[in-house]
C-alpha cells in the first residue's frame, strides 16, 4: 500500500544518520559519560559536542541546554521549577489556554497547589488580543508561559511580544516559550525572543522519541525536580541518554529552516486551495498559522470516521492531538469553534519531507470519503 | 589497544539486537502509539508486546509496568508518588543508608518537605541486621525502599524478608524496591518479593540509556509527578520512547539469569583468588555479595591514580558510582570502610559479556600499578 505520512506533528520518522549515530552511541561508544576513565571520557565528549551544536540550533550557549526525556518533561520542569524557585516573589502562572496538554495540565495542578493561575484565551481562531496578556501579568506574577506554534491548528500566538510586556508591567516573571512544535521549522533564537526558558522536543524534527531539552538562560534559576546524581548540573539527574541525545544532534544538524519553509509554504497554499473547491471543508487554521499544519473539517463526517477511512487510503492524519487519544479538544474549544466542526476536525502535519504527492493522495482519498462517508444526523 | 570493559554497573553495551529494534522503531515502525490510525496502532502493538516481555522478565502483568526515563525516575516516582498518595496515612518513610543516590537525594527531599525519613545503617561491610528495619517501622511508615543488589559493594540487603516483618508490624507501608542493579543478574518475581514498586532500567542489561521502568502492583496507588498527556495510565505522560522500549524489551528476551550466574560466580571467584596472591588489597564486598560486583581497595592507591593506569591498558573500572562523579562515596562511609580504604576503592562490574581474559588483562594491569605507582604519605 502507499504511505502518505502527514502526521508529522505528533512525530516524525527518524533521519537516518540521526539513527545511525544512535546506533553507534550504542553499540560502539556506550560508555558512560559521568565514569573517569578515558571510555567514558568519550562519552563526555561526545555529550558536549551534541549539547553545543542542539543549542546553537536555538541560538543559546552549551551551558544553558539540561537534557530531558521529551517535551512533556521539559515543561513541567520550567513550570514545576519556577513555581517552586519563585515561590516567595510571587504565586501567580500565566498560560494560555490552547498550551499544549503538559503545561496546561501542569497549571491546573499548581492551581491545586495553590498557585494563582490565569488562562488567557484567544478572541477567535486566529488568535489573541495582545492586550489580554498585559492585563493578565501583575506584580505578583512569576512565569507567563506561551507556546511559539499550537500543536492543532498552527496557530502561532504573539509570543515575540511577551518579553516587552512584562518589562512595562515592571515584572519580574520568568518567560517560557513551548517551542517544540516550532523547532526546526522557524527561526528560532532565544537572544532575540528575549525567554528565559524554552522546551524542545527531538522527535518532532526526525530525531528519536524519548529525549528533548530545557533551555535555561544563563543566570536564571529554576529548581529540581528529580533527585539523585550529579547530570544536567543535578537539575536533571539520570544517566544521560547519550544515543539519543546524539541524534537528536545529528538531526538538529540536518535541518534547514528557510529552504524547508518556503517548500512547505507552497505545499500549504496548494492544500488550502484544492481544499476550497470541495465542498463542505471549514479550514479551521489561521491565514496566517504555521505552514507545517493545517486543520479543516469536513462537515457532518466525524474525525475518526475520517481518519479511519484516510488510513485505509495509506494517508495518515490526525483528528488532534496524539496526547489526547481522541478525547475532545481543548484546543478547538478555546478558539470558539462550534462543536460539530471540532467534532470533525482533520490535522494534515507537514514535515520537511512532505510531498505534493502526498498531499494528492489525501485529497484523492478525502473527496471519496466525502461522498461516501455516512454523516451524521443533524 | 585492547578493550576490557569491567564498568558494567555504570553501562552496558547494548546488544546488536536490541540495537536493531531501536534501529526498525526509528526508521520504519516509527508511528506515535497514541495516534488513532493504523500506522499509530502498529506501533502501539509493539508497545504492547514489548511491555508484557519486560513485565514477564520480573514475574508482572503487562498493566503493571509503567515506563519511565531510566531508574532514576523509576526510583523518583517510588518515593514521591507513594509520599504524596499516603500523606493522610502516615509520613515516615524507611531507606537504608547505601541506597542509590536517587533513592537517598529523593528521601531527603521529601525530609526538607517535612516527611520523617529513617535511614537503616548496615551494621557493617557484610550487611543488615534484619531487626534494625523492624524497630524502624511503626504504624506512620508509608514507605519502605530497599535496594537488592549495591551498586557499589554487591552487598545484598534482606530485601526478601521485608514483607514478612511490614506485616508483622501491622503496618500498610509500601514495599519499594530498587533492582536496577539486580536485573539479569538474579532471578527476581514480584509476587514472591511480596513488593508493591520495584524500579528498573535497560542500560544495565545490554539495553538502551534513556528507558526503564517501575512496577506498581495491580491495586497500589500512587500519584504522578509529570502532568498532560494519557501516556502510561495518566501516571507518566508524554509520547512514549518507543525505540527504547523495543530494545529494552529485546535485551529483556536476551536475558539469562541462571546460566550467566553460574559463568559470572566463577570469574568472581577466579578474580578473588588472584587478589588474594597480592600485598595491600583488601576486599570491600561481603563474600555472598552478588558475583556481578567486586570493590577492593589498593591500600594507600587513591582510586583516581588506579582508576586511570589501568585505563592507560584499556581496562575500563570504577572508582564507585559513575553518578557520583569521583565524590566521596556513601556508600563505603555508611558500610564504616576506613576513609583510607575507601579513598583507594577500585569497583569492578562484570556483565554476561565479561571473560577470563578481562579479569587477566586486569590483573596484569593492576600489578604493574602496585609496583610503580607512588604512594600517598601516611
Amino acid at each position: 500500500m502507499s504511505f502518505h505520512y502527514l502526521d508529522n506533528s505528533a512525530t516524525t520518522k527518524v533521519s537516518e544518520n540521526a539513527a545511525k549515530k544512535a546506533m553507534q552511541l550504542m553499540c560502539e561508544n556506550f560508555g558512560n559519560p559521568s565514569s573517569l576513565h578515558s571510555f567514558g571520557f568519550e562519552a563526555e565528549k561526545e555529550l558536549s559536542a551534541a549539547r553545543e551544536n542542539i543549542a546553537s540550533l536555538i541560538g543559546a550557549k552549551e551551558n544553558e541546554i539540561y537534557f530531558t526525556s521529551g517535551g512533556t518533561e521539559a515543561n513541567n520542569l520550567a513550570l514545576m521549577g519556577t513555581a517552586e524557585a519563585k515561590k516567595r516573589a510571587g504565586n501567580k502562572i500565566i498560560v494560555t489556554a490552547i498550551e499544549h496538554s503538559s503545561v496546561l495540565d501542569t497549571a491546573k495542578h499548581l492551581e491545586a497547589l495553590g498557585y494563582e493561575v490565569e488562562f488567557v484565551y484567544p478572541k477567535d481562531k486566529n488568535g489573541f488580543d495582545i492586550k489580554d496578556f498585559e492585563n493578565a501579568i501583575d506584580e505578583k506574577t512569576i512565569l507567563v508561559s506561551v507556546m511559539m506554534t499550537n500543536n492543532e491548528t498552527g496557530l502561532m500566538p504573539p509570543v515575540s511580544k511577551i518579553p516587552a510586556i512584562i518589562k512595562r508591567k515592571s515584572s519580574s516573571a520568568l518567560f517560557h516559550i513551548d517551542a517544540v512544535q516550532a523547532l526546526g521549522k522557524e527561526n528560532i533564537n532565544v537572544v532575540s525572543l528575549k525567554c528565559d526558558l524554552m522546551s524542545i522536543s527531538a522527535h518532532k524534527i526526525h530525531g528519536p522519541k524519548g529525549v528533548g531539552a530545557l533551555y535555561i538562560k544563563k543566570g536564571v534559576r529554576i529548581l529540581p525536580r528529580t533527585f539523585g546524581g550529579k547530570q544536567e548540573n543535578s537539575l536533571r539527574p539520570g544517566t544521560e541518554a547519550l544515543p539519543l541525545i546524539g541524534a537528536f544532534s545529528v538531526a538538529a544538524s540536518e535541518v534547514k529552516v528557510f529552504e524547508n519553509y518556503d517548500k512547505i509554504s507552497k505545499l500549504n497554499i496548494y492544500l488550502r486551495q484544492k481544499l476550497a473547491d470541495l465542498s463542505d471543508i471549514i479550514i479551521n487554521s489561521p491565514d496566517d498559522a504555521s505552514p507545517y499544519i493545517l486543520n479543516f473539517s469536513a462537515k457532518g463526517i466525524r474525525s475518526e470516521t475520517m481518519l479511519h477511512h484516510l488510513s485505509g487510503y495509506g494517508v495518515y492524519v490526525s483528528s488532534g492531538s496524539a496526547c489526547s487519544k481522541g478525547g475532545k479538544s481543548h484546543v478547538l474549544s478555546a478558539l470558539n469553534i462550534d462543536d460539530d466542526l471540532a467534532d470533525s476536525a482533520i490535522r494534515v502535519s507537514f514535515s520537511k519531507e512532505s510531498t505534493k504527492e502526498d498531499v494528492d493522495a489525501l485529497l484523492e482519498a478525502l473527496e471519496l470519503g466525502l461522498n461516501t462517508l455516512q454523516r451524521k444526523r443533524k
